[in-house]
């Protein structure tokens, strides 16, 4: 065995993914339904060395997807899919559902510009049934398969399975989708992969418990004739199905203190199982399949299981980057320091100087270096898991009573919280400060994850102040501005990554609200731009001077309110000018520069660059910024176009 | 009494509010707080003549309200308001609350132009904490107050109570609230207003256990000397708050079958009361008044407590219009179709013709009249109760499977489902239909509930279709245009209230996406409208034909995509243009008009009508219009102040 395994990496390297003798016969899920179930946990562990050998050379999300080897096995051998919905919530779990549904061969392109997506797509494969890059979406969209069966009267009516994490299940939108699951006609499953790392004890005694109760051919026949019973007594009634049976009443239930929640909430519960049992979770899936009803499955996970490393330290190896197979040696990129490591420190400094100051993060403190500031005053800082509706509006009470909440929360994530920073903030003119990270394109994580729309949907929010630094040094500066600034809400976006200016020692200072600034004198036209568009404007502006057009550049610095003394000068002059901006052109600061141009008397005209109206895939942030024109080439070409054609027209006329 | 009573009433008639003598002694809480509390029952019997008399002439929300008497008047009573913070959650049950907070005398303006707000509105009193007008943010907002509390040490501490009905307490909001209250240092009281009509007698039973249990100073002695040993052992770390303990542990102390649902989730839980013994509310008040930790106080309350016929028909009687106070009988108000009407006709109409229609409403059946394919096809419609989030989502997996689902939500109240539309529908480009009813400003509600940021906030995603009628015709024609139209979303936005054009009878026809119709002919101005501005701007060109200004006036009918035929034609004249909608100009179908203009050769301005950046007050929509300068008279004015400005130009030149 040893052996043959050496010989295959060779060949590996030569032609492809090979030593995986049980994966590479599996094509597709009915490939695997072929396999005794004995050999599942054999296939399991292939799919474990599979994942360490891929992601060791090509990152991407590792610990969740290695808990959940088992999981994904035993439902695609039990489940007929893609007849069969499988759904997952939050995508990076479903690695091992990529390789079982044909996408092998191709998983060394994860990620990567023109490979397969880190996320399921159902652009990418029918077994990817429902997009999952935010959390908490699957049990509403599960709910909506499981409907349109029942309605399309399909038969066999399909299976269909939510997998949700046990941090997606806190928030708002799955307790609304598990609220409205139990009083539909559905046969949902609903699996809870429960990888929290604290183990309680307490759950380990009341494991056969349930399993008893819940699982029992007699427990099940009570119910259903207990159900016959009152459906004939006409005290259940199948045609209220769609009106919901209020949350309250489902409280009164569970008041009782005759069944657990989800009992309550009319889900049969079943668990919790170890996840990591294969033959077992085979068995248990089989018992619950064809029963009739939403269940919800509870199944205990290891978050890296099978990778001693990650086990260990499953925080950092969420997504580790990439690393030694053999030895769990992890190649930490470059101390480069990122935009959310200068907030980190920015926040905890000003934290440390004012008292009013306070943090939320929303399931992320990590990833939004909040952490920094929750190691030194934890009293100040709350992770409220990922709730973004609720960080906003509890920022706007925190607000109400005189503290200075800072909320960090990714910019495609905070579009959770999006009529709560109108209603809760905006409207009552609250100091909120608006952290937006990983603002503009992202990256790897691709369609769901860039941060296209801030400007947009924060810019028609009256009193909303909306800036973008265009390096460490003026985060610094803008998170004092917003400080200092009490009128209302003030957001300040900034990228996925490192500055291009590392500068880490000058400190910040107040900036005036809404004016801009120049940074290269041009006459013949002029490069607006805002944030890390400010840099590629600025070599753009260098490349077209070699060619003997003069374009000035401007950080405008503040999308909102717009620098009009900036664009008065501009417009007089008839200057044509260009805008740059990280995020869609629909909605956003050139959209803000057009609003005021068409008002002046002026024959500047305005050529917007940023994403179009459309999705972007995922690649790299280079790669996605030529792709959408962003790069200073395509901006250099743009600006080339804009004169030849402004000089063709003069001629004519 | 009686005799004192008629006196009163033609005092009132002359001079003001009279013929309540308790109620008259009150000025604020604190005059509250000197009665004996033998005197609360009259007072709260006076509350609720008034509330009669006042809503049967000046209309508002009556039934919910009606039911909070006591719990309002006992609130105030136990709690020092306003140190101490009450917070309601969806305003209308305040009405009793803005009575005894000084706002008495002024309550006759309720909901009017430049009188008090029909929702608490801290802008309007110290007594009113927090925006109230979407449901289910309560929760998180007194909680931000309570930890303000905490961290600004204030002594004596603030009570901080959250007043939530039932309805409110199902949305995703207020369960993220619910789950992060537990783990924090807070005194948080959430009062469950459980106006449920539906009467559950197992509730009953379960009345007097709860309250023998928890309420007794025994059972509360235990718990705190229970935390205190845990304490000592190193069990319970108060440092750890900030950090939440993650719903699934939460769950699974709800699982061990032990706790009700709140204790679970470590809030303690008191109740069912019942919500109209006011004497026995203020003592279950004071009783738990003083425990520190979050706490819950379930009371059940009947809406339209007191007024028999608001009590038969709660639902009629929410917003009942004027009334006669004697009998009972409601004023309504002609049989104009609304809009709404029109849209549950044509609903029923499509979902009858085509199998795969189906119809999503968030707790408003009757407020969307979604209640009329209901009522007929009660199997296709979906009330997932204030759930916009998950609504969304589940049209999302709805439209993955090959339904065609129409979403129908009030505007403002859309914007808590802007993720779900962006993420799990417009990624997917699934066929989901958005009828966004209450688009526009709306009148009397006011601030929270204009429909001001829809054309806004869609216009930004990639692949949506925004469409707006003008009349009730063309509304049906929308319908069906939407239902033909497979290749991604499709919403069409609508106002309140009736269509200028009555029309019931024309059958709709399919239009062509993203065509504008010209509707009247005219050289010297173009003004482009959307919806119900399409009427203004008709009105505003006869008007200024008779001044010798010739305007064209076209219907764009959608704001994305935008009719470049039509801009192209103008901009190529060098036209003025002004574009006319209702909501807000910032990102709108006026900015749409100006990122085109900005690109093309023309000597064109635009100038936009609609909705300043900013928010707008209440009052009747006409009065509105006006203010925001979009009524007929202004919008000749505006046009006319261009022509001269125009001249003056070319004059200069």
């Amino acid at each position: 065995m040893e052996k043959q395994e050496d010989k295959s990496v060779i060949q590996q390297q030569e032609t492809g993914v090979h030593g995986f003798p049980l994966l590479e016969t599996i094509q597709s899920p009915a490939d695997l339904r072929r396999l005794p179930v004995e050999r599942l946990p054999e296939l399991c562990t292939e799919i474990r060395r599979f994942l360490v050998k891929e992601l060791a050379a090509n990152p991407g999300h590792f610990a969740s997807s290695m808990g959940a080897v088992e999981l994904t096995v035993a439902l695609h051998y039990v489940f007929d899919t893609p007849y069969d919905r499988l759904v997952w919530d939050v995508g990076h779990q479903a690695y091992g559902h990529k390789l079982l549904t044909g996408r092998r061969d191709k998983f060394h392109t994860n990620r990567t510009f023109g490979g397969i997506s880190g996320f399921p797509s159902p652009e990418e494969s029918e077994y990817d049934t429902f997009t999952a890059g935010h959390a908490s979406n699957s049990i509403s969209a599960a709910l909506g398969f499981a409907i349109a069966s029942h309605l399309k009267k399909e038969d066999p009516e399909r299976h269909v399975v939510a997998v949700v994490g046990d941090a997606s299940i806190s928030g708002g939108l799955a307790f609304e989708g598990i609220n409205n699951v139990a009083n539909n006609p559905n046969n949902l499953l609903i699996v809870l992969n429960d990888n929290d790392m604290s183990i309680d004890h307490n759950v380990g005694a009341l494991n056969s418990y349930l399993t008893h109760i819940h699982t029992s051919k007699s427990y099940n026949a009570f119910r259903f004739a207990t159900y016959k019973a009152m459906k004939k007594l006409g005290l259940v009634n199948d045609r209220r199905r769609g009106i919901i049976t209020r949350f309250s009443n489902s409280l009164k239930a569970v008041i009782s203190n005759e069944q657990n929640i989800f009992e309550g909430l009319n889900i049969r519960y079943f668990g919790p199982f170890d996840g990591h049992d294969v033959i077992r979770l085979v068995k248990v899936l089989n018992d619950i399949k064809n029963m009739t009803g939403p269940r919800i499955l509870h199944l205990r996970t290891v978050k890296g299981k099978g990778y001693q490393p990650a086990e260990q330290d499953p925080a950092c190896w969420h997504a580790p980057g990439k690393f030694d197979p053999e030895t769990g040696q992890r190649h930490v990129d470059s101390n480069k320091l990122k935009y959310q490591d200068v907030f980190g420190q920015e926040l905890l400094k000003l934290a440390e100087q004012n008292e009013d100051v306070v943090a939320i993060t929303a399931a992320m403190p990590t990833g939004t270096s909040v952490s920094t500031m929750l190691d030194k005053l934890p009293e100040r800082v709350f992770d409220v898991g990922i709730s973004e509706g609720h960080a906003v509006t509890f920022a706007g009470g925190l607000a109400k009573e005189g503290m200075r909440p800072v909320v960090a929360i990714y910019s495609s994530f905070l579009q959770r919280g999006y009529d709560h920073i109108i209603h809760d903030v905006a409207i009552q003119k609250l100091p909120v400060i608006f952290a937006i990270d990983r603002a503009g394109l992202v990256g790897e994580d691709g369609v769901t994850h860039h941060g296209l729309f801030d400007i947009a949907y924060m810019r028609s929010v009256p009193g909303m102040i909306i800036a973008a630094p265009r390096d460490n040094e003026y985060l610094r500066s803008l998170m004092l501005t917003a400080y200092h600034y009490k009128e209302g809400p003030f957001a300040i976006r900034y990228p996925r990554g490192a500055s291009k200016l590392p500068d880490t020692e000058t400190p910040g200072k107040v900036l005036p609200i809404g004016k801009g600034e120049k940074l290269h004198d041009g006459d013949r036209i002029a490069l607006l731009a805002l944030g890390p568009m400010v840099e590629i404007a600025l070599s753009a502006a260098d490349k077209l001077a070699e060619e003997g057009i003069s374009a000035s550049v401007y950080d405008m610095i503040y999308a909102k309110p717009l620098d009009t003394d900036i664009l008065s000068e501009l417009t007089s002059r008839n200057i044509p000018i260009v805008t740059l901006e990280d995020g869609t052109i629909v909605g956003g600061l050139g959209s803000a520069v057009d609003d005021y141009v068409t008002g002046v008397e002026t024959t500047s005209k305005v050529h917007k660059i940023g994403v179009k109206d459309n999705f972007v895939t995922h690649g790299s942030i280079a790669q996605l910024q030529q792709l959408c024109g962003m790069d200073v080439d395509s901006v250099v070409k743009t600006v080339r176009d804009i004169i030849r054609d402004s000089k063709a027209n003069s001629s004519v006329e």
